[in-house]
């Protein structure tokens, strides 16, 4: 045969799930956004329609919210258990990858939360026998006023960008971070820390490029925090451009801004740390 | 001639303008999207395309930056003057109405922020006699987890719908309150204030429908600040169904929730004072 | 009592409902998103909680739902069928808006579509006594590459615009025409004529501005169609800038354009049938 | 050291070109969305801030620009031009990646055009020394009203779908396939029954699982041209359910559906020629 299936993953997206813990004084709110995606000896499916090896993702959404039933806990070892589940309990699935974003909610009163921005996010998969735990965040959206440069920079003929010694840094973070083991820990501790050098890195960091802002940021992720073997970094460069008032005969020192929608930088990289197995891409 | 021009009106929709106060010690940032809109004397445009009368888009745009050289301030101040430049000064422009949303950045270092949700809002119209001033919250997404309920409804042949004595109760909260004057005053005070009644009352509110629990939160405003004539809600019922975890042989006692995107109900009411002139649906 | 209770109304939004009619040979498949809005005497649910006349929001899904059983036929009549529905049968309820919007699909064989662009929408309200029928189109997105011109203009100190004799002219019409009677007629070929008409006279135009444009499509859909009382249209104005290409020492006649995203400008009118009721700003 | 960079890349994202061909009669309009990546020798900039080796992100956008003065063409060429352009001009740059989707517009006169829904794609990757060439569509929505089953499938404790055998199949289509040759040939044609050859096998396959579809297809467009390598398809299954009318008395024989967002199914799979190089999920 001259034609063949090659890789196929399938799964259900988007299971939107909140639990509620009642405590007796006050609740909690856990809400979350899980995708399960498995692979397997699915060849039959794809080639004759014979569905004996397929676990509907019908029943991969019944389980997400049948495990919620226990407690969710944190979102890595929730992700992990449902992985686990998956690949142990059906036999055709030898590989399951279960993404969670979590939303923040901020309690303002026993009963009662506001959401917050900022989404915690995870990607644990398992493939039988080893589990790897991705966390990160997405849509954290930062902005440097000042301390940021740009100049020295290749040009060619078709360069018409002025070098700037200070400009409007703005960026919407995403970042994941790979933790050396998948044994269960405080990932929530792990992950406040991480967010929290993130940030500092991102606020502290005197910029000549937003490359070496990323850079900065994974490292100071990597050296603060030695549970974690790499980080990698997705960073939009959201331009703001100083508004010309020269026409109103008016200056502008760095004050007025038009912030672009498109199109926009788009800043990736990986910092590693050294003696950890290299993933390269292939954790994304 | 039998057909002819009705109600009409052109601006600048979303001018995106970011503006940095840059204090010696820290930098403070303001960033709106601004909408302007004017009606007047336009059928000439419209019916022959003499353009004599219309003031062009792109020159409102240039208004908003040219007018952030200034300072900014407050936005309902803002929008207040850029409505009244434009009646004052063009003189086939009778109405303004300005629209402007403010996003949310909360500091981290001196020049250093990161974006939170929630937006402040407001509309200031202008007629060359009298402002409206307008201010608001859009997209403040609220759920209280306990202390619902909904039940003694009108039933018929097509209800399903179960009574509930507990139930979550999520939303999506817009509100634009009316100013008693468009006289300056301390807005960014009233905003902070009005919006932490809207939330408290939404917190507070033992609720048996969404509607009651408009209603509260549209009275509590008034009742606290007297310097507000009408509130106007929106709020999106955001539906969180209990999943039946009855098929796997447990039980769900309030804790596993399917948070759903659509359909979803829609309450909208105003909220008004006696004696005050009721704008009803015109000022919106 | 010195705060009340002002305008209100409430609905649920955005049911999406797929009916397929199933012929002998061939399918026919109906698209729609309904969002339901009902107002009357809602004043108990509001101030005390009592639900008595609340029709709930899930029964108004429910209906949507159980009305198609019998077959969708066109919008409008539909529409009209719910909404007299919700009137007629709930004592509290006095008025009912009933909002359509319907997806286009295209067929490639007997029982498979591919969904097009364009989406013909509908509006129609209830009192009891008379309805409304308010058809249109939204997001029909069009574009002339030559044929538009904008001079003329008004300046002022913030004027920077250049006169331009052929510029691109990109809107995403939405279009909504008040029918004189709502007594039950051929829906669907009024609607298709209509539409026709707009793009024929968005196309056939020679723009001096884009309000001039906005009135030709009104006046045009008004001339051919004696069963309409009154166009409204929304244009936002997509902007296409020309690229200057001179530091490349390259010229640009008219063919290379960045296309923005914002600002926008955004003309909105009304074109009326004289004689006719002036619903004014009253049936949107 | 102990911390090093990985993986890293950037580019400018989302350069939107419009290009109009002028020809006497009639003009032709272009409609692109522009992402350059590009990643060599980039460490200095991430480790020291020195750009040297940086092309800025805003030169990319200008050589967009600048090249579309010669004519776009078919954009697989274009996206050649560009990604060869930057690896061989730029000393630093080893491998580039053009991705751009083009925007379908339908012409309604000389001058006048109708946007479409259904966009092209296509990604080249230079390295120096060869390039791979991917086409595709995406957000190509497809529906078929019967012709559906699935059943036969594994069932474990939190299994509940019922089997069927009719069911609604809808998607939105995302498929890229590879070429076998880089070489310039004519692309137009061989997306237009590349595509066609899509929807036929979406058609025409009585399906068993959407999985077995994806497959049919995948299958068909290889078999039908020659020229192409691998097929890769992403494949949201939109869910139809079937409303339960008897609380109404009402039966449902497969003609009232509800339309659901979330969660959805997604189902991804390759079907590669054997005897070509097997990229896997390499060229993605």
């Amino acid at each position: 045969m001259d034609i063949r299936l090659g890789a196929n993953q399938y799964g259900k997206a988007e299971t939107r799930l909140v639990r509620v813990d009642r405590g007796e004084d006050r609740h909690e709110v856990t809400d979350l956004n899980v995708t399960t995606t498995l692979s397997g000896d699915l060849a039959a499916t794809h080639l004759t329609g014979d569905n004996a090896g397929v676990l509907p993702t019908d029943t991969q959404k019944n389980t997400v919210y049948a495990f919620a039933r226990d407690g969710v806990g944190q979102i890595e070892s929730f992700a992990s258990r449902l992985a686990r589940h998956f690949v142990d309990t059906t036999p055709t699935i030898h590989r399951a990858r279960v993404r969670i974003e979590q939303y923040s909610w901020e309690r303002v009163a026993h009963h009662s939360f506001i959401r917050n921005s900022g989404t915690r996010t995870t990607t644990v998969t398992y493939d039988g026998t080893a589990a790897t735990v991705v966390s990160g965040v997405d849509d954290l959206v930062v902005m440097n006023t000042t301390g940021s440069e740009f100049h020295g920079f290749h040009k060619d003929e078709y360069t018409t960008l002025k070098e700037t010694s200070d400009r409007i840094l703005a960026t919407a973070v995403r970042a994941d971070w790979r933790h050396a083991s998948a044994d269960d820990t405080d990932w929530h501790e792990s992950h406040r820390e991480a967010t929290r050098h993130l940030i500092e890195a991102f606020a502290g960091t005197h910029s000549l490029s937003l490359q070496q802002t990323l850079y900065a940021m994974g490292e100071q992720v990597l050296r603060q925090r030695p549970e974690l073997a790499e980080v990698r970094l997705s960073l939009p460069n959201k331009h703001h451009f100083l508004v010309d008032l020269s026409p109103f005969e008016l200056d502008n020192p760095g004050e007025v801004f038009f912030a672009a929608d498109r199109p926009y930088g788009l800043i990736e990289g990986t910092v590693v740390r050294d003696g950890a197995p290299d993933a390269g891409l292939a954790w994304w």
